[in-house]
């Protein structure tokens, strides 16, 4: 069995088209490697009530889900105040939390500003999640894992993150390049689909110097089963 | 007033960490020029059942909603079948579709396979939204725009779907980079915030040469008053 994974990405930025999304992609990529899957991806505005929603369903939902933004220092960061929110607990600054950022700043007390301050406010029964690089600490609350949104910093919390979560069985995913449009050989894919019903066969077209093609991406957890289907689909090139 | 709108990828790809999406950026800056905004964006996986209720809880809540991918020919192609059935019509090779494809391929009818024949499938009621690029269009029914996921297909489909839905108020966007850590401006700049309370003002943290620096952005639909919230930012910088 693989858990079963969302994220929810706190974005207004990426809402309005100023930032690209990255950290799906990174997220996706290390639960492959542990035998997890990401199941559903949802990009929600800075407003808490729709934040507060989104985490309580899909907490419920998932195995497992992350968050992703809102944990700075600034007003429009209330991302640790809807996770208390959804799980019906306090938020306050921790002394934990606190510490580690003391020991951060060259000042030590004297640089914790209130805005560092408010970084260091965490849901009551949450552990926290190491930040090696700008400190400012993530954290976890039962099923829900709450990191920052800065790519740098969201990889290096996941790395941390990640190890809390149970391996499962690795899928193997194997692919092939068929330089024809996917409409020649749909035919052919979904007969040879039909015959491993246990194999998932995904079909993404393209177009490169004006031409059409198709990778055809096959996927199962029998990794011989994946390549014996992937041969099956490699004999379409010469259909 | 601004149309609300939201997205829904159909998204195996995106799920496994195969493909990095573009089409939410894409989207989202073209509803900007007519004054929509993208509210909410989800990646769900080829599932019929998740797709379907997704759609139907979206086009409820929403002004309008686009989908992405899953209109191809080959069997993992499944959306058509899902807004079908999400909005309880029927579904099948329809005339127009037919016959923007037949005078689409060099042969004619000759050249409508079974599987090109999939790409005529329409829900009953649905108009066509027109493809450029490689001729199976996409389609409208009520709120609900269907495109395909190829991005040069996307784009082409989503121009000509964008025109159907009514301008709105334009969101006027600035910003400017302060080089300094959030955290040293997060108090005054929640100063400015109170006093603006017509205007959005984010933060966007960054790292460039091992320093931090944040992005301020300010938004609101009288340009006058984003101007001044903006001037009253760029203070930070000697702040």
């Amino acid at each position: 069995m693989q858990k079963q994974i969302a994220l929810i990405i706190i974005g207004d930025e990426i809402l309005s088209g100023r930032t690209q999304d990255v950290n799906t992609r990174v997220l996706a990529l290390e639960l492959a490697k542990i035998g997890a899957a990401l199941k559903e991806m949802r990009v929600v505005p800075d407003e808490a009530p729709h934040i507060v929603s989104t985490i309580r369903e899909l907490t419920r939902r998932y195995d497992y889900v992350f968050t992703s933004g809102g944990i700075g220092p600034t007003h429009d960061d209330i991302t640790a105040d809807c996770v208390a929110e959804a799980f019906g607990v306090g938020i306050d600054i921790r002394d934990d939390a606190r510490a580690i950022m003391v020991a951060r700043y060259p000042g030590g007390e004297a640089d914790l500003t209130p805005a560092r301050l408010r970084m260091a406010r965490i849901p009551d029964g949450a552990t926290l999640i190491e930040n090696p690089i700008s400190g400012a600490p993530g954290f976890r609350i039962e099923n829900l894992f709450t990191l920052a949104g800065v790519p740098a910093i969201f990889k290096a919390m996941l790395e941390r993150a990640i190890t809390q979560i149970e391996s499962g069985d690795l899928l193997a995913s194997r692919s092939i390049i068929i330089n024809l449009p996917e409409s020649e050989i749909a035919g052919p894919l979904a007969a040879i689909a039909a015959s491993f019903p246990k194999l998932s066969f995904g079909s993404y077209p393209g177009m490169r110097d004006g031409r059409f093609f198709a990778e055809i991406v096959v996927r199962g957890f029998d990794e011989k089963a994946v390549d014996e289907g992937l041969a099956r689909v490699a004999r379409l090139r010469t259909h």
